[in-house]
């Protein structure tokens, strides 16, 4: 009986792997992950693409794209055959072509719902960029549809897999810093018009989405548990067309069952350089710059006098290294990522719950 | 004729000192303000007194205090007789002592009010510790007071006569940061148990009213306007006893009207050193340390690369001598405290707002 990697992993999920593992395991150790690239932007091209050219376990064998001379110029880059390019009309080909064996979505938010099932429905695993999609609908859906097709599906959190903020988790898990009282996190940038970030029936959202989104997943992990409650206030203060469908700035409040209350603001309106701020009963951590590319920084300082730095040698791509490969790991091993699509899923229903929470109060 | 200072005053504010100033003006150069301490604690005897003493216009001259042992050291040291030392029962008699102007009233947050209006009733100037009061009634009924018995009425925001605080005030009004976004701010310390501030009778609130007023008031002079919306959180992370009546940590959001966001945190969980931090459409400013007696630091960045560094060379305790001298001009030209008691009431509307804001939304 012949069966490649990714029926394995179906079989697997459904039970019925565990003797065909070691000849499987076999195979697996032979070759790398093809990645289909579905859309080819600066997160694409600068990052994710220039990482997987890195890895020892992940390669580009497919691109999608509208502009098919961007596609050839990096299909030679890349090594990737020219009939491996396809475009956002016969995107669906890519079930008839074996080297690919997951896509990865980093699209204009709202098309990643309908590109994460289609890849499914064609037999792909999914690693799509956050947020997951535009609406708690849309998530669900794409849920289901890699699990009826027994498919991987991992969101693109990044910085679930940088030692830096591993490191600020365990810290806290150890409980360095005491009973956690509160965590503070900010993340934006200027935004230029014209970006169809502000398009809302392409982003979804605004700050929030994007770039709150960065605040939102770590407080829920630096916290270790749900948020319970949340309420915002969002605004707009430059009456210049730009904000016409989204929101400039928005702050808001969480507070986690145990207690300990998160409080962020993101802006499209300032360059704000994210960061965030655990306040315990024996000190206060610091990660600034939390969310950028490279060069984070820790810093804890207790009370007590003891301190502790942490600034890791991970030049960028190495966070979309990082996140290519551990994807890459649960294909060939059948694992669950870090960050399924449920936790996508979570991140979205309190972004929902926030924009209410905000609308109650608009001016 | 012969009039006092305290008399001219009060016939200036009914519009009938212009003629006297000059004769008046000379008889005021020659001596200092009398300052009568109501309540001999930490901040009394460790910053307002020791102020007063560096200070060429204003002097301790009695003291009011439930100990007289204390009362006595503090007598001596500050050349105070022992006839004006008073206590609590015997506070009115403050009336007959031509040697006070001003009373500087530190005494427990609930006990504001009615010292405050005793002084104004007993023909004293009233300079008060923040929160002006625990109440807004309370705040109205010391404004009235003051007014009726023509007498200043000044809150001691310390940090409104220090020069950091000026200086970003300053710059936004300038316009460096560009538009203003948002303004992040956090205060708090760990609390030690049977504390006066933990009694929800003498203290009126817990930490947003003791050190959340710092980011609270500071967040309206840097945004240059009233806030027109406030939601907020508040919790008890540790269940030690010490929170049965009060927060621990509380998170709140404002808008103003202008669309800028203030979001602030304060906690007695937490050694939390204060800071504000501004974003604006051009770049970052961060005052941090912002609310400690001394050494505090401003930076500015702007994405053009300007940068300003104020650190000025104000050792404690200067901003305790900066807002006696204020107070003591004020007394001695006749003039409204940069301070006065609105400015005191409108804070403690807005903790009223904030904590009912809270309570909608109690776990």
């Amino acid at each position: 009986m012949q069966i490649n990697r990714r029926e394995f992993s179906c079989l697997a999920a459904l039970g019925v792997g565990a003797q065909l593992l070691p000849s499987v395991s076999l195979v697996a150790e032979d070759r790398r992950i093809g990645y289909c690239i579905v859309g080819l932007g600066r997160i694409s091209m600068q990052h994710f693409m220039p990482a997987v050219k890195m890895s020892s376990k992940s390669k580009v064998t497919a691109l999608v794209s509208g502009h098919r001379d961007k596609a050839e110029r990096m299909a030679a880059e890349y090594g990737v055959p020219s009939g491996s390019i396809y475009n956002y009309e016969n995107y669906d080909e890519i079930r008839k072509n074996p080297g690919i064996d997951a896509v990865y979505i980093a699209l204009p938010n709202s098309m990643h719902a309908d590109y994460a099932i289609r890849a499914a429905k064609a037999g792909k695993h999914v690693l799509c960029e956050k947020p997951m999609a535009t609406s708690v609908e849309q998530c669900r859906a794409m849920i289901q549809a890699c699990e009826s097709a027994c498919r991987k599906l991992m969101i693109a959190y990044r910085c679930q897999y940088e030692p830096t903020h591993s490191r600020a988790v365990q810290l806290l898990q150890e409980g360095k810093l005491g009973s956690i009282q509160s965590i503070e996190s900010a993340f934006g940038f200027l935004i230029a018009p014209n970006e169809w970030r502000l398009d809302k029936k392409l982003s979804g959202g605004g700050p929030l989405v994007d770039v709150g989104i960065y605040c939102l997943n770590a407080s829920r992990y630096l916290a270790g548990e749900e948020p319970a409650q949340v309420t915002g206030l969002s605004c707009v203060v430059d009456k210049d067309g730009r904000f016409a469908q989204v929101e400039e700035t928005l702050s808001w409040t969480m507070r986690f069952p145990g207690g300990a209350l998160a409080s962020c603001t993101c802006t499209y309106g300032s360059p704000m350089r994210g960061y965030f701020r655990v306040r315990g009963s024996r000190g206060t951590m610091t990660v600034d710059p939390a969310f950028n590319y490279d060069k984070l920084h820790l810093l804890m300082q207790l009370e007590d006098g003891e301190t502790q730095e942490v600034a890791p040698d991970d030049p960028d791509p190495r966070q979309f290294l990082r996140e290519a490969d551990h994807m890459a790991d649960c294909i060939l091993q059948n694992k669950e990522p870090k960050t399924p699509g449920r936790e996508g899923l979570r991140d979205v229903e309190l972004i929902e719950r926030i924009y209410r929470s905000c609308e109650k109060r608009s001016a």
